[in-house]
């Protein structure tokens, strides 16, 4: 039995459901950030999110920051491009879109290669944009949360080490680490970039990211200092290696609660093969994508191989607004997002399915959604073609 | 009875010790962030921080935004003002440098005055200072955590009114908002930014500020775009904004949690009149540095008139060392803070007295932090002279 009250079942792509003992952890009694057991709680988060991110080698860095996911583009953008320098940015929705426009903010000079609406940039074409230009780095969107898209990360690392070696490969991992394979050291990654929110199941307030050594040396190298503060790997690296070598260390005053939290969610996540973990969300994925077209849906991601295991952005039909659809599933209980890819964004609804909804089946909180949809978009008056 | 287990009573300068019905809102089950519920929520979030700053003009602006108290540097450096732009700062230790250092990254032209160790710049010095460059702002730390030392504002703010009308005066207030008086409008404040953890009573994670009509004109005058993404005015005023009038809206996903427990502890604040809430701490702050005094110990604020109301930093006598009496009193169940202003550190200890440890005497903290303070010098072998 859950100690949460009865409310909704919050099936957005993130915030998720969360784990009763993760929530309980927020209430954590207050302590100090420099004590020795929050010292030691943050180290061991710090060392936990190494495993989750697959990487063994002890030059790649951890960072957990108060802030929102978006944080994480600016420490990329502020600490490993330096005005002027060109960067490639795969788009596959909004938030490839976003991560452009903060990599501007800070003085980059974007090419930016969209995906059709549901589809990513094809490795042809991405390896045609490398061979023309010096790029820093590259930035893809793992699972761009606006159109659940998912982009194949290992051939595109491969194809980036072939023909431009030097440029760096930053994932946007928000809503992908801990329900997409990511093996940071096995594929060579020198970013991922993500939040507390999604698949890893901590309340929204943390930016967690790992950068690999070399991502920290093109950091050492910049020729200018790092463009911004609050987000400056000079500030914070020496701080986040202290507390994993369990001394205290001052730059801004971290979040013990919230950092209890992740702790206890990652100790969750990590108590299991991180393989069956990510099967587990192909297996709800494949069954919800199949509920999906068996009601006679369309998945805005267009083919199985692009389509994310931890949402579905689904477009509605015809008749069916968003305005009619959602409080119809409120009324069931079940909470879904609306779409916010701008060219598409009346058309299509949101169902995540991370971490707690997905993996423990007992809650049946996907049966729920898929009922809930289904008698919903009946009421609403469709009727399968 | 509090609902908290048995624990070390967290007397630092932030964070602090909570109150039980806030940290029970820190674990509230999860919401969607652009739901009804929690869009009013937050909504009545940043219009109750209109009560709490004392500012009843509609183009005040508040932002709360996930992050720590430094991030509202950032805001303030990215925001309001351009490269190569001159700006004032008053520094009265380790917080006060922070800022100038912070401003000097966004490519502000800082001008700093320092006040003596255990002082604060004097208004002649700082009147001849702005009359001879335009300062697009100047700062200020209303209490410097490093030192316990309190700017007076009122005549500052008059001050900078007379002498360079057009520069605007921004507080650094993450160790007074919530425990010393500030009136945001009767002293023409143009930004205050403070943090969740210290005396509004919240735990970490959020960057919580207030800026005049005045300051956001500045902001729409700029001539260059902002310097940061997620710390960007642009971003954040139409999110702002929006959830206050409780329309959904998103940038970058806010910690429900956190945010739930921010509106918990200002609808605490706000039961009482604030001057009753600045007046107890006053008191208790009288109490306390009356009882140091009487150990024969020395202030870091020299004169009382420069001394803050929610903590006190404390000389040690000659022979306590603080790896002597941090534990001993640790040991009593009192948590203090060592020293961290760079030209005295190890000479000195820090007592916070906000929010709940100073103003409710059934807790009994203060008298047990006295007491433990007493005794474990005693055990550290000094005696007073």
């Amino acid at each position: 039995m859950s100690s949460q009250p009865p409310h909704p079942t919050l099936l957005i792509p993130g915030p998720i459901e969360f784990e009763d003992a993760v929530l309980q952890s927020m209430s954590h009694y207050s302590e100090s950030h420099v004590g020795p057991a929050f010292v030691a709680t943050f180290g061991e988060t710090l060392s936990m999110l190494r495993k989750l991110f697959q990487t063994t080698d002890p030059a790649s860095q951890p960072f957990v920051i108060s802030g929102s996911g978006t944080l994480g583009w600016d420490m990329v953008a502020a600490n490993l491009v330096e005005a002027g320098e060109d960067v490639l940015v795969l788009s596959t929705g909004y938030f490839g879109d976003g991560f452009a426009d903060c990599l501007s903010t800070y003085g980059a000079k974007v090419t930016k290669l969209d995906g059709p609406v549901g589809g990513r940039p094809q490795l042809p074409e991405i390896e045609q944009a490398l061979s023309q230009k010096k790029f820093k780095l590259l930035t893809v969107t793992h699972v761009d949360t606006s159109t659940g898209v998912l982009s194949e990360l290992k051939n595109l690392a491969a194809t980036v080490k072939k023909v431009s070696p030097d440029t760096l490969i930053i994932v946007d991992g928000v809503c992908s680490v801990a329900c997409e394979e990511i093996a940071f050291d096995a594929w060579g990654l020198d970013g991922v970039v993500t939040a507390s929110q999604k698949a890893i199941g901590c309340p929204a307030g943390l930016s967690i990211s790992m950068f690999s050594g070399r991502a920290m040396e093109a950091f050492k190298n910049r020729k200018t200092p790092p463009a911004s503060y609050f987000a400056s790997m000079k500030n914070w690296t020496p701080i986040m290696q202290n507390y994993e070598a369990k001394k205290p260390s001052y730059f801004a005053t971290p979040s013990p609660q919230l950092v209890h939290a992740l702790h206890t969610a990652l100790s969750l996540i990590l108590q299991k093969p991180l393989a069956e973990r990510f099967q587990g969300h192909i297996e709800v994925s494949d069954r919800i994508k199949k509920a999906v077209k068996d009601l006679g849906l369309e998945i805005v991601a267009t083919k199985p191989e692009d389509q994310a295991h931890a949402m579905t952005a689904i477009y509605l039909p015809e008749k069916v607004a968003i305005p009619d659809i959602l409080p119809k599933l409120a009324n069931k209980g079940v909470v879904f997002a609306g779409g916010i890819h701008k060219a598409i964004a009346s058309k299509y609804i949101r169902f995540g399915h991370m971490g707690p909804s997905a993996l423990d089946a007992s809650r049946g909180d996907i049966d729920k959604a898929l009922e809930a949809l289904s008698s919903g978009l009946s009421e609403c008056g469709y009727q399968k073609a």
